[in-house]
């Protein structure tokens, strides 16, 4: 049986504008591959909200769950929940469980929940709320779209919250065959390894270092055993 | 007059998988600002054929430019040629001009030009070379999409080949203020600051350290003495 499919939305305006490195998607990508989920597609887009709406609706419709970072927040930038809540038709207002945590949160530091604040309370309804225990302000799952706050520290802890309850798969292996040789001279024996073991998936990343040209040969699938067969196989047929 | 957009295709099964982390995406998102365009939008697929169709014809529907990178190598799984082919519904075939600078290139180290290596040469129907001095092997240019390698150096290098033909706009400013205070704390402040600045882009990234929670507040815009204006009156008011 095929794994369940994922896909990443990043909010992300610093990103497209090259200011900061996405940190979030790395870290996503393997908890899944863990979790036995496929993240098939990642998209960035930019603080609008007709680019949020768009994407999570295609997104949603054709992965089994959809993640998204950024745009949480209390600023006049955060923008991502009103746009969820649009994407799917659904009303959204201050909700009262919210609410009380961001007010607990914010008596015990002695700092005012004020308006700004209270907009971390706004959640779309029929939402589940997900757990923060980092900074309080709840991320929440809609249908199947998770939505969770950009700072790292914040989406692992979010993204921790979240997987347990998602139907995993089997989780993919891989094993990885460095070949100090130009690709061209390794794609003959790739190519029938392809063929020959068709319920694996065998990339090729080359790289270069010094002037010298080399590949990653990535061998990944679910079954340990096939893998190991595929790997020595090619090893073999290239003397390694 | 608004600047000309752009967005990037990543094709990269092994950043999906948690495996590598992409190195491409901040690099061409730093060179189109500095060149006056804005990157709107970034899509990773896997090495899928119909993802990687869909994704280029919708890239190229909505935007003024689209990058591709990764997928053009000798071995079974570059399949991006192909792809960009089809989505364009263009006969696909090896050109000579392509394989006589890969016969130059292998001729001079003592290799073959075999089966395997001449997949690099080929190229859709229409399109203009895009120069590798790295590798040698080109990309492709096929109406608004730059087809490029997924090897750093090689997509650096045709990045660079590619830029100076392209239209480009106001190179996009920016200035950060960090704030070691809650986004709660400045959100009012940032919002009247983003309705009186209307030509400008005022973000606010937040982050943790150590428990501290503060914000980078980044201006960005094409009016450097504007993009100073507002800085120094958000200054002010959070007496920074």
């Amino acid at each position: 049986m095929a794994n369940p499919t994922a896909a990443m939305l990043v909010i992300g305006d610093e990103i497209l504008s090259g200011r900061t490195r996405d940190a979030n998607m790395h870290y996503l990508a393997s908890e899944l591959t863990k979790h036995g989920i496929d993240l098939k597609e990642v998209r960035i887009v930019s603080d609008e909200a007709s680019a949020i709406e768009t994407a999570v609706k295609a997104l949603s419709e054709a992965h089994d769950n959809v993640f998204t970072s950024g745009g949480i927040g209390p600023t006049h930038d955060d923008i991502t929940a009103d746009c969820i809540a649009r994407a799917f038709d659904t009303p959204i207002d201050v909700r009262e469980d919210a609410r009380a945590l961001l007010q607990a949160r914010y008596d015990k530091s002695g700092q005012e929940l004020n308006e700004a604040r209270l907009r971390m309370a706004r959640i779309p309804d029929g939402a589940e709320l997900i757990e923060n225990p980092v900074s309080i302000a709840p991320g929440f799952t809609i249908q199947n779209v998770h939505v969770m706050a950009g700072v790292p520290s914040v989406f692992q802890a979010m993204v921790a919250s979240v997987l347990p309850g998602l139907t995993g798969g089997s989780p993919l292996l891989s094993q990885t065959l460095r070949v100090e040789r130009g690709e061209g001279d390794i794609a003959g024996p790739l190519s029938a390894l392809a063929d020959d073991f068709s319920d694996l998936s065998i990339g090729s990343y080359p790289y270069q270092v010094n002037g010298v040209f080399g590949s990653n040969v990535v061998v990944r699938g679910t079954d340990g055993a096939l893998i190991d067969a595929a790997v020595t196989r090619l090893a073999k047929e290239l003397d390694l």
